[in-house]
């Protein structure tokens, strides 16, 4: 770890975890507290990530025929009272607009917290016959929730998703709808980000405000806590019937209808820094990078150098490589320090001996090695070394995730667990929440991730109660 | 004209521009209002065309080294007042949030009309030397003005945008990148909207709240009025100032910063609607059209028809065409007319007689040219006349915009042109607020659009007070 000398201002990882995530945020100007209480600036380095999870999860979204719409940011406070769940779990956190143009409003109007309320309110005009079905949409969006305490990505008051909302003639169509986008988010973190996940159905007291069924993604984050990284949300018929929009059939009978929604939101930045990062700071997968290699110029002022580096930036540009040139008058030990604090993929180091040789040294970000190219390949050659940085930082963090998984059969197991170990714990739950609030006080805060996907059966018993155990649940500490 | 008959519903639109503006938007399913007051829904027909937008112009900025940020959607009401003419014109105007999270506010904050005192805040904490500079930052997001009467894209309470916001050591290289920025507009919107501009600088009444300068585009509606399609503001160290953002220089002296900002709006999707539909409904330039070609089999349930044309289909998206293929049950009288109505810039027909003979009709929306092409010359031909019907649409619109601009010296002359004609008038003006109140009366509306770009020189004196004349300017009825 020679570079450490550069990185002065970084908590080492394994000491504060948390201040560790401070400072990387911080240091790699991914974002700031704006002076708005509770609000984030996303600053360019920051956003730039978040522009290209848009692209890339945007085209899935499209590949299976989503639409993307744009509703109010304003919710009058009749519409988002119309389904009872729905207005519990959400008026404590909302924020209202009374004034407007000078004036008070005769009904006071919340920032919209999520939108299943407008889309259902814009569906009831829409959907009259079978054929206006399906309707599969999605608006990218900025939220507001009113959070007490709030950390840079994890939790703030305003944050950045993408909500998507479709109604359906069966129940049938929406129930696959639903598992299909949540297959889209899994797909999308393990393949993109390189984040293993643990994925399930949650528990009914971990569900969203209204629906029938929320399946999760859940990533592990290096401290072995979780972040629920996306959700998947099956409505059934509830928000419809709540809003009387109904169909006619081919019958020409009236039918209900039946909803799903699904957002993943700007945590999941939050996600990429505290799976991947080290003490040097962010360490990002290649196909999210905003830039994917850094050329760095060794002895610039010799000459010949900067032509060069500036020919093999242009060729890997060309090459569709998403690269920069550091040639500014710092020292290259400051630009190494600075290219692995923004987590570039690659630096790509070109000095006089190495064009003497026709070679560059390519550093990988993720594990240092270095690796030496000819000059002439190096554009040929850096596709295959990011697609092998992408597949490895998987590799890497999908150990770290399957070796921080225990199993557990009964409290004591649990809690000797979950004093000596980060991770998560799988045990199996008799289907009450008073158990899963009693785990989660004797183990100091594992709560219920999810139900196991596989079913996983690991005794008769609920871990707690003692009572015939119905579901496989992973517990953990959670972000 | 043989397909008007399956287009009912829209209004001539010479008969009422008015009406069949508002039935455009609706038959092709563009927007419609929410149940939230003067908020507009954008449906996927509208969205997809601001999307196309959205990336085409972001893609400009970023090669003037643009970089994208997101501030926060709240604005304390302390900040908005820092700028004395920027509270002036903004407070009428905008929605107070006075309740969160369960209790009032100590303090209340708007929902941001735009975003010039945040970007300033930040910059407080950011800019400290000459080093820090400058910063060109832009965000995509929405704003809210409490407008009293509204139309669909022209005029909402809430409407998706883009401000950039840049500061910059010297009065110069802002001015200089204020410009750059409109020109920037000048481009997007001519060549890849097809829309012909006047450009100029506004007068001291039309300018920005808080600018030195405004620099706008202005686009000539069929009507004849125009719509301010853009904006580049010149910022002095107005709001810097206001904010104390100083800089040391290379002397470590205090200095003063300099700022620009510039806005395009969904409005422009008015313009597109407004110089290029007709009595068919919408005609979308290729460059931006969400869907360029439609394949439209006929006689599809005759044998092998449906293949060639899905065939077809796969050829044009491999030649990177945005196609698509109507294969529904309705006649190919009515796909034709749904065709038309969405503007898309050509259909392909296709019927067992056609593939009897390797052939097809291409049908050009924007002049029904019907062109015959060899069934395996289309992916090869196809993007060709689709860049020929980018360039005619520009030329019809710029002859309409020519052929609409008129010339006065005096006030009579001014009348009778402004009552028997549509479009601009250029004329002399003494530089005085009140002159152009009066010649705004005195033609039943015709205010400053903008300063002629060209000081195409009419005579010495202002055509309404005869005092000596400043500027030539071009006025008009506007959106």
């Amino acid at each position: 770890m020679a570079n450490d000398k550069f990185v002065q201002k970084v908590t080492s990882r394994d000491e504060d975890f948390a201040q560790w995530y401070t400072d990387v945020v911080r240091e790699a100007k991914l974002c700031d507290y704006s002076s708005v209480k509770g609000c984030l600036n996303y600053l360019p380095n920051g956003y730039a990530i978040w522009e290209n999870i848009q692209k890339d999860l945007d085209q899935r979204f499209k590949d299976t025929g989503v639409e993307n719409v744009y509703l109010p940011v304003l919710i009058p406070e009749s519409l988002l009272k119309k389904e009872a769940k729905h207005i519990e779990g959400f008026a404590p956190e909302v924020a209202w607009v009374t004034q407007g143009g000078g004036e008070e409003l005769e009904e006071r109007m919340c920032i919209r917290p999520t939108s299943e309320t407008l889309f259902c309110d814009l569906w009831k005009n829409k959907v009259k016959s079978y054929r206006d079905l399906p309707l599969v949409w999605n608006q990218w969006n900025t939220v507001l929730r009113w959070e007490k305490t709030t950390r840079p990505f994890l939790r703030s008051r305003e944050f950045l998703w993408q909500e998507g909302h479709t109604i359906h003639a069966t129940y049938e169509e929406a129930e696959e709808r639903t598992l299909q986008m949540w297959k889209v988010y899994i797909d999308f973190v393990q393949d993109d980000l390189a984040i293993p996940l643990v994925v399930g159905k949650k528990t009914e007291s971990e569900k969203f405000a209204g629906a029938e069924d929320t399946y999760t993604i859940e990533a592990m984050m290096h401290d072995g806590k979780s972040l629920q990284s996306g959700t998947s949300h099956f409505f059934g018929s509830g928000f419809p019937d709540a809003f009387d929009i109904k169909y006619l059939d081919k019958e020409n009978k009236l039918h209900s209808c039946y909803e799903t929604s699904w957002g993943l939101s700007t945590r999941i930045i939050g996600a990429l820094i505290m799976v991947h990062g080290d003490d040097s700071g962010l360490v990002l997968p290649p196909r999210i990078a905003p830039t994917q290699a850094m050329v760095i110029p060794i002895a610039q002022h010799k000459d010949g150098v900067l032509d060069e580096a500036n020919k093999l930036l242009d060729s890997l540009k060309a090459a569709g490589i998403r690269a920069k040139i550091d040639d500014s008058e710092k020292s290259p030990g400051y630009k190494f320090a600075e290219q692995e604090m923004l987590g570039i993929p690659v630096r790509i180091e070109i000095g006089p001996k190495d064009i003497e040789n026709g070679e560059v040294v390519v550093v990988r970000r993720n594990d240092r090695e270095k690796i030496t190219v000819k000059i002439k390949d190096v554009a040929k050659e850096l596709p295959k070394i990011l697609e092998s940085i992408q597949s490895d930082m998987f590799k890497t963090a999908k150990k770290f995730l399957d070796s921080h998984i225990f199993k557990a059969t009964n409290m004591d197991e649990m809690k000797e667990i979950a004093n000596n170990n980060i991770g998560f714990i799988k045990a199996m739950w008799c289907g009450e929440e008073a158990c899963e609030d009693e785990i989660k006080a004797a183990t100091g805060g594992y709560g219920s991730r999810c139900i196991d996907e596989e079913h996983e059966h690991l005794a008769d018993k609920c871990v707690f109660c003692g009572k015939d155990a119905k579901e496989t649940v992973i517990w953990g500490k959670s972000y």
